[in-house]
């Protein structure tokens, strides 16, 4: 059985030293409630992304404070956790608790608050999605992961430093026209490959953004969505495919650096599931948490040959106004990345361009479209495909 | 559909300054895997439970983590979390994977490490489990919460500081039988009411342990199951009931303060799912974070009316030979809270009993046993119901 998004609701992503975590839960979850018109007695689960509120605002069993915040306390729910995939495998929960049949309206959602704290401690955080004996202990952070990964790149392919830097112009174009993204501004290639170095060859632009932000969605049955349709002035999107990849944790214990299992695995399931190829999807949100990591992602998503992903930047087939526009929200990179919310902040994107509501940055043509969403340095991967009826 | 129990391993429960959370899921892990006879290969999801690893001992993302130790990593997993709660709702998970149609054997297991950090740090992690904002940021910690509790007990009912300190004299008792709890000392009456206060009316025998360990279980379907059990020397154990039950994160969230809705919701959707009640049920794990815990959770089960369960331990009902043997494992007061794993190690426990194979602790009968594993102060409530084929 199909799922049907019945609404979405999101904060803007940025900063907010004025608003804890209830606040951005209520602001984002009312919302997206509200849009599905649906009685809130109706919602009998809900799965809430997290990744790292313990360490970052000494929250956790954030499932009940959620529900709590919406009134919903009565709901059972339950926080997940895949590092940077959170949001996604919050998503995906959602999915199979309506496809198995035990419920015919849940909310899922996501949730991070990061900017309060220093660069150290939100740099110590995020290590926590690597092994911390084996990696993090030895000096490794995650940029510094990410720039390894990219220099196995440039050795089995060739050096893409150019096109890195042009899938972060591209990331920042695209943010200008959404009006819940965190960067408003425009940057050139230059400008990119000039900027401090954070982690060589990955620059201060080559990086992700520390957010704030929640994001929540309302999934329903096909059953229940045709009695709420009638009061729905939105175009009808589903989730027809959906897949949840695992792969080592650790950088070491992996087959490739270049091409995540994780992410193969998973788009084999959610490709199988919906019955699609790579070639029918209009549009994605793929996890750019760097921007070598959108070039892999792309070709792991079968969009592109392998090593072939920075070409089609340079040619602009990954443009907005491209044959596979990729981030159109403009991504982790310049949307911003929240974590625990980013996989339905990822979703809420492709949703709200197959529903044709996406303002100046809509694209021509959007009627199937994939999130993908990582975890650490790919331990996990979860992946969904929308389609507009 | 009913779900199989086909594997259990568990560490001794205590303190492992020279072990890290991989050797423990190892222990564990493997020791579940090799009893259930099964192929590795047919293991096609995990769910793993952890409460606060990030801020105890720096790491996340422990599903990868966890499969990668196992050598399963291309087995999607994910992190569950619901505080006190996390291990019950990773058995959770798994049990709706079978019973969905999804998954034909999945691994569900718990895992926290928490003695090498100070009395200060554990209970500075512990509060992540109750509101932040509202409730620890006043003050509020774990035993002061049960202290308000077991006041507000006394003052609906009566004093019953002689009868729960009973019940750390049976877990206590029950814990020398079992090899692997934490504590095998015998203690008194006099000894429980004599001991340092840790918040009025709570002393430190009143509260549960500070411990490392880990608990996995091997689930898989009947069908399954039936190709397996030629191999197997144990009587089979099916999960027939499990309920999910939310309720307001804070304590002044709640509409009673003396008997918790979780607990209510979940054994609800529990009894009703295995079409049991109370009075069928042989034995019970439930949730003693705190002495008047126990006594709270064995009215919410319906075993006894409500203001009664304090009369149930002083008529010896709850002991090991009683009608209805509570926490015959030595319970979290006495085998330990390993908290991310408790809820699985309390499932392990009733599996032991009621396959015949507890020793020195086993109860004559044990056909009918439930689990009730409370996250927080009872915002998560986790229930399942074993029986023997």
């Amino acid at each position: 059985m199909n799922v049907v998004v019945a609404g979405i609701g999101e904060t803007p992503m940025g900063k907010y030293p004025d608003r804890g975590v209830h606040e951005m839960i209520k602001h984002a979850g009312n919302a997206a409630i509200d849009e599905a018109g649906i009685d809130r007695e109706l919602i009998s689960a809900a799965y809430i992304g997290n990744f790292n509120g313990q360490q970052l605002t000494g929250q956790g069993h954030i499932g009940p404070l959620a529900m709590e915040a919406l009134g919903l306390s009565h709901v059972p729910t339950l926080r997940v956790e895949g590092a940077c995939a959170s949001g996604g495998l919050a998503l995906l929960q959602g999915v199979e608790a309506i496809r198995s049949g035990r419920h015919q309206a849940v909310l899922v959602g996501g949730v991070e608050k990061m900017t309060h704290q220093s660069t150290a401690v939100v740099t110590h955080a995020l290590t926590s999605a690597m092994d911390i004996e084996y990696e993090a202990n030895t000096g490794l952070t995650f940029p510094g992961s990410f720039a390894l990964i990219a220099h196995r790149y440039f050795h089995e392919y060739r050096n893409v430093q150019q096109e890195m830097a042009q899938v972060a112009v591209n990331a920042h174009d695209n943010a200008l026209l959404n009006p819940n993204a965190q960067m408003h501004k425009q940057i050139d290639v230059d400008k990119v490959l000039n900027a401090p170095r954070i982690a060589d060859p990955l620059g201060l632009f080559d990086c992700s953004l520390v957010t704030d932000g929640a994001a929540f969605m309302v999934l329903v049955s096909e059953e229940l969505a045709a009695e709420l349709e009638t009061s729905s002035e939105h175009r009808q999107v589903k989730i027809t495919g959906s897949g949840h990849g695992g792969d080592a944790l650790t950088l070491h214990g992996k087959q490739s650096m270049t091409s995540f299992n994780s992410a193969l695995r998973a788009a084999k399931q959610a490709y199988g599931q919906a019955n699609l190829k790579p070639g029918d999807i209009d549009l994605a949100e793929v996890h750019d948490c760097f921007t070598i990591t959108q070039i892999i992602n792309t070709e792991d998503l079968g969009f592109f040959e392998k090593g072939k992903g920075a070409d089609a930047v340079a040619e602009g087939i990954t443009a907005r106004d491209g044959a596979m526009p990729i981030n159109t929200s403009g991504g982790l990179k310049a949307k911003g990345h929240p974590i625990g919310s980013t996989g339905i902040s990822q979703a809420i994107e492709i949703v709200t361009q197959i529903r044709g509501e996406a303002g100046e940055r809509q694209v021509k043509t959007a009627d199937k479209g994939i999130t993908h969403n990582l975890g650490g340095t790919a331990g996990t991967c979860v992946i969904n495909i929308f389609e507009g009826a």
